[in-house]
């Protein structure tokens, strides 16, 4: 079979099951998830075997010992799978919400109600356990899936699709709802970004590099997730001891993450008290710190941080630090070099906070409070499909809701237009 | 200056123009809009002389009558986009509305607030007063425009561009907020397409082509707005008298828009009652019949519909017209043969009602009531900047909402994450 008709056939097969899938009761739905969350762990001594050989591959052409972690699958990373899936299931149905409805002059009612978007088809790399997160939200919100995974995890992603393809057959969920793509050839990608018949929306997962090569060939929307240059702004009225704390927390507790800090702007007014302590913690917990020059001026041995520190996303025990005239100077610093990820100011001055929440551009924004929140699970979504630095449809962390659009329902009882 | 610096000086200057205009008040984006309101009223003249040379030229090289009807500017269309300015302004703001706030275990508050897309170009055909309509809508959402119009009326677009930016800049809009574009070059719509970096969404408006023509070359996300093939079911629950007159202001009343009805369903127990005495009401409003065998046998002289008719889009006084089995045969017939834009069941059966509402997977589907309401006025959104058959960011009439986006605002008081 060509790349050509393997895509097509993979959209084919999506776009009929979505039709069925759409109106699929959410008990059928809870019940495929429950049994994807058992069979994942039934099956695990299956997927500990297949993930192997992707595990040897990965050793065998060197891979970095990072990305070799990443594809590797344990007992625990299985039963997170498992958990994941259960977590999805106890999760509102967002579909047949109506979440507006009011009544026009002429009597008509006038309703919005939440439809699944259709078939979604999501690229991502590395991770296997994207394979099934990805799979729990899309069942959950009645899309159909189309899964390609990078090809160093080629096996392992098929084994999980395929124990999860079967838990959902047996649970009623028609065949067609969740497909992982087979050939690794990456001419595959392009075949299926052609299909906006068939397709309605891409979610690219993973390095810039894929997520500008899956937008740059898509004929359909594509939702991007790119860096994250998040930044904690210390203000003159902050509480000093709780700018410390979020700033620890922001940068260390977990710095390979997107909503970790890569840049700390401080109020000039409180430079002197704030940053040789908070550098102290900071270099205690492993940070190296890249400084404007005031702040190498205020401690000794920061190394000078260059233009591109500004903008960079290190993903990394390491930090930038800049001193800045005010909260202005502090918002333009993030206009210029930020990513419109996730910013946050700490200060105890309302009128400030205020401000800072309404300029501040970027997709999550805080008032006292870590980067680290901007998170679907955190915030209170439930689980995510990852955070959109795009604005169109979504922007900010992707929840269940995200996954549905709106359609118009609407009750007359004979009008017509005059 | 070459095509690409013609579009990079618009996307810049938009862009640079969408910061303020994103903080803007309600005030003044309501003075803009009434100042606006009153120039194209005073500058009246100036508009007609403007106008008239882009009629000239059309007549001149002979374009259709219905076309040099549409770039016609009179008196009373003048009239029509102050109007249409003045109901914008009356419109809420939806800048700045958290749609949603709760309170998570920690104690952070998250919400969601509408925040301006950023820029918007709006690429559109012949029907000079979309540039006041996209203008409006833009301003009131606080986003910046650029308007690219058709060559056919380039003086036009021109001149209603200058006299909406000079009422702008009188009331304090930031200049380049609204831009009409000067050339007249096809090529710089190509050009504009590809500035990700500086424009957020593309919404064409017009013909297919011009439509299919813009989403194959942008690199920017495109809100789509597809032909309109809208059925009405008449049920063998329905009231008779009822589907008679929906059916018929489906079809007549404006017989050239997307929400006109193409295609009448009528379940085969109440053809027979049905059809002769409608199809004679909508003939002697001068509509054509094209039918089924079925409807051929019914009703004398019905010409027969061929598989071209049943996803034809006329938008003229055409009708197909076909007698199926049940409510599944006419739902398979849309899903088949529809475009996803506008469904309408007529039925006093309440089960059936609500399963069209729930099936039907178009972007408005109404119970008794004529599929001319899909329409951002008639439904409620006020204004509308078209009606979007993609499912992404916005299914259905697109009003201010639809041309907002959400971001997350988070209120702590020093939560760190564990």
């Amino acid at each position: 079979m060509s790349l050509k008709d393997e895509a097509l056939s993979l959209g084919k097969t999506a776009k009929a099951a979505s039709r069925s899938l759409a109106r699929l009761s959410s008990t059928v739905k809870n019940r495929a998830l429950a049994a994807m969350a058992e069979d994942i762990e039934r099956q695990s001594e299956f997927l500990l075997k297949e993930n192997k050989k992707d595990v040897d591959q990965a050793v065998k052409v060197k891979l970095s010992s990072a990305l070799v972690d990443r594809i590797t699958l344990n007992p625990s990373r299985i039963q997170g799978m498992a958990k994941g899936l259960r977590d999805v299931a106890a999760l509102p149905d967002p579909v047949g919400e109506v979440i507006k409805m009011w009544r026009r002059p002429n009597g008509l009612q006038v309703g919005r109600m939440r439809i699944p978007l259709g078939v979604i088809a999501i690229i991502y790399e590395a991770r296997p356990n994207v394979t099934a997160d990805a799979a729990a939200l899309c069942v959950k919100s009645g899309n159909a899936v189309i899964l390609r995974g990078g090809s160093e995890a080629h096996h392992s992603n098929r084994a999980i699709g395929a124990v999860l393809q079967e838990a959902c057959a047996s649970a009623g969920v028609p065949e067609g709802a969740l497909q992982v793509a087979e050939s690794k050839d990456r001419g595959l990608v392009h075949e299926l970004l052609q299909l906006e018949d068939y397709i309605d929306l891409v979610i690219p997962r993973g390095g810039e590099e894929l997520i500008r090569a899956v937008a740059q060939n898509s004929r359909i929307p594509v939702i991007k997730h790119y860096k994250g240059v998040c930044h904690v702004y210390v203000d003159d009225e902050a509480s000093l001891n709780m700018a410390e704390k979020i700033s620890l927390n922001a940068k260390v507790q977990r710095p390979g993450v997107c909503n970790a800090m890569e840049t700390l702007l401080v109020h000039k007014a409180v430079a002197k008290d704030f940053l040789p302590p908070a550098i102290a913690k900071l270099r205690a917990a492993g940070v190296e710190v890249r400084g404007c020059d005031a702040t190498q001026k205020l401690v000794p041995g920061v190394k000078p941080a260059t233009e591109e520190d500004w903008s960079a996303e290190y993903l990394d025990l390491i930090l930038a630090v800049r001193v800045v005239k005010d909260m202005d100077a502090a918002i333009e610093h993030i206009e210029r070099y930020g990513s419109q990820h996730t910013e946050s100011i700490i200060t105890a001055n309302y009128t400030k906070a205020r401000e800072f929440l309404d300029r501040v551009d970027s997709s999550v924004v805080l008032v006292n409070a870590s980067t680290r929140f901007n998170d679907g699970g955190e915030l209170g979504l439930g689980a995510e499909m990852g955070i959109s630095t795009s604005k169109i449809h979504a922007f900010g962390p992707m929840g269940l809701e995200e996954l549905t659009t709106t359609k118009f329902i609407v009750f007359g009882d004979g009008q017509i237009r005059e």
